[in-house]
């Protein structure tokens, strides 16, 4: 590729209007989850192709369990199914943040915490995990 | 492993207070950096064990550039050093979540947007991208 084209595919990706998510070599591209009301960051986690696309067209979020090697619909088991409210992408196209509204009992980790970011590392004294409130 | 030890070590991970981040097979864990301030998702990004460990160590945050292959100090050209006030770790500790605060001109995309989630996904009539206010 020349390097005009390459800038121009560069703005096409950062200032265009085509949705063109780049999935990593594994076929995945990484979601930041959060709460539509309070901007909490509720997990992260992995879609392919099969779960953006039913994700979209369901307005359900589906995720791909990489532990699993299977699609998520998340809540299907623990009923704490996520409503997109809106779906954005970064810069160069690899990384979506959802904002969603969440059922269930409005948690998103399945150890029963509202966030699955319950713990804070504490460096004093060497790196161990705290609680957080 | 047997069950038991399995279920151990799940419990380790998911409830004990030692920081065990599980970086990817290519050496690299997902960084999620939100403003301190206004809980705002600035950027998600990657680290390796070096960017990790320079991070705890100095208190601003170090990346894994994985279009330039180099650590990567935020901030370093662009003067939008970010001061890390909390890092938090997932559930099953494959994820983190930064608390910053942004120097330079407060922003933290390359592009010149405060956050690199500028468009969201519009699907009626076929996904595009609208950018956001």
């Amino acid at each position: 590729m020349r390097a005009d084209e390459a800038a121009a595919d560069k703005k096409a990706l950062e200032e265009g209007a085509a949705f063109t998510p780049r999935f990593s070599d594994d076929g995945l591209i990484v979601c930041v989850t959060v709460d539509h009301r309070s901007g909490e960051v509720l997990m992260l986690a992995h879609m392919n192709r099969q779960a953006l696309d039913e994700t979209l067209a369901s307005g359900i979020m589906h995720y791909w369990s990489r532990s699993r090697g299977a699609l998520w619909r998340k809540g299907d088991t623990s009923g704490q199914v996520q409503s997109l409210v809106e779906l954005r992408v970064d810069c160069d196209q690899d990384a979506l943040l959802a904002r969603v509204m969440v059922g269930g009992d409005g948690g998103a980790c399945h150890t029963g915490r509202r966030s699955c970011f319950y713990r804070r590392v504490e460096t004093v004294g060497g790196a161990r995990l705290v609680p957080t409130t």
